[in-house]
């Protein structure tokens, strides 16, 4: 048997992902089958398998890098001695994952992929947990945003820093339901949105 | 054939929506049977197929129920002189929708069935329509808080207030996400988030 480079081992993998984000993308998880991504990458049945078992590990390992990725982005912002505010952070992420680096280049069949994604875990078991580590890193992440909102003087009251990142992020997950559901959110809605919410004058906090 | 009062006819209709609701929430919308929904209302097919023809039918009513019933929560407090700031109102609502009255009482299994309409309405089109239009009555109920806001000079800025309405209403669909998913999460969470950002200080809007 010919010896494979691990360049060309990754670089497969890489592939196999990349197509079947796409089918996924454009179908749904539950219409894709093992068929359409091995027509949608060009390798045979024998060829994808070597790398993935089947459509929950391929789903998997997309969830994974695409939390990794975002969690990145967060943890960039928060090595940063003024991070920038929530509105213009977030939409900065969005419009990385949910408009320019989306597979297939459909923004809401993606956003329809996720939701699609949301309900597999009440059955799938194993995704829920990857579902769960992502959210915990998002939410390590944004806390270390928030600490240094903090520190800078950005952010003046008490309230804990989990519970800022975890409203952050449920900004983020009603926005990619909105887009699933109706298909016409731009990020700057969501950008205008939080700009507004902090331009609020409140009376001060007891 | 005895005549039947309005009262009565009515009393019926809520005793299935509710005994429905309870079903759905328990066990999500796929898993209910209309079997079980005569056992839980206690009344025979025939009895409930007067009223409903079926599962689509009862899902529908009820999501339309809550939708009115969120819409006039907003609409009641755009009435108002200077309304809640939005961490309060949000809180407020969602306290009374998904935490006190939530069918069944299961609130993680309740934040699942809304999660799984998400999902439903994308090979349903007649549920798609109700929380079309259902989202729309709440846009436009929070664009009304939003107006009276910078009425009473609450916000200052000019951003277009449907902007303002979605991310809130954003916010309330990613805290249901997060319930579903994850199921720890208390209205208190995104309370505070949202006082927080409200609390920041940002550089002048340009």
């Amino acid at each position: 048997m010919a010896r494979v480079s691990p360049e060309h081992l990754e670089a497969r993998r890489r592939q196999i992902l990349d197509g079947a984000a796409r089918c996924f993308a454009r179908n749904g998880f539950h219409a894709t089958s093992m068929q359409d991504v091995f027509g949608e990458v060009g390798l045979s049945a024998g060829a994808v398998y070597r790398y993935f078992k089947g459509k929950d590990e391929l789903i998997s390992a997309i969830a994974r890098e695409a939390f990794a990725g975002i969690r990145g982005a967060f943890e960039e912002a928060a090595g940063m001695a003024v991070p920038p505010t929530p509105d213009v952070l977030l939409a900065r992420v969005l419009r990385t994952f949910l408009e320019e680096e989306v597979p297939g280049g459909d923004r809401q069949a993606f956003a329809r992929l996720i939701i699609q994604v949301w309900t597999e875990t009440l059955r799938n078991d194993q995704l829920a947990e990857i579902l769960d580590e992502g959210y915990q890193g998002m939410r390590q992440a944004w806390s270390q945003v928030v600490e240094a909102y903090r520190r800078s003087g950005v952010l003046p009251t008490g309230v804990p820093a989990d519970h800022v990142a975890r409203t952050m992020i449920a900004t983020a997950q009603g926005f990619i339901a909105q887009q699933a559901l109706f298909g016409d959110v731009r990020v700057e809605v969501l950008e205008d949105g939080l700009r507004a919410l902090m331009s609020m004058r409140v009376p001060e906090a007891s």
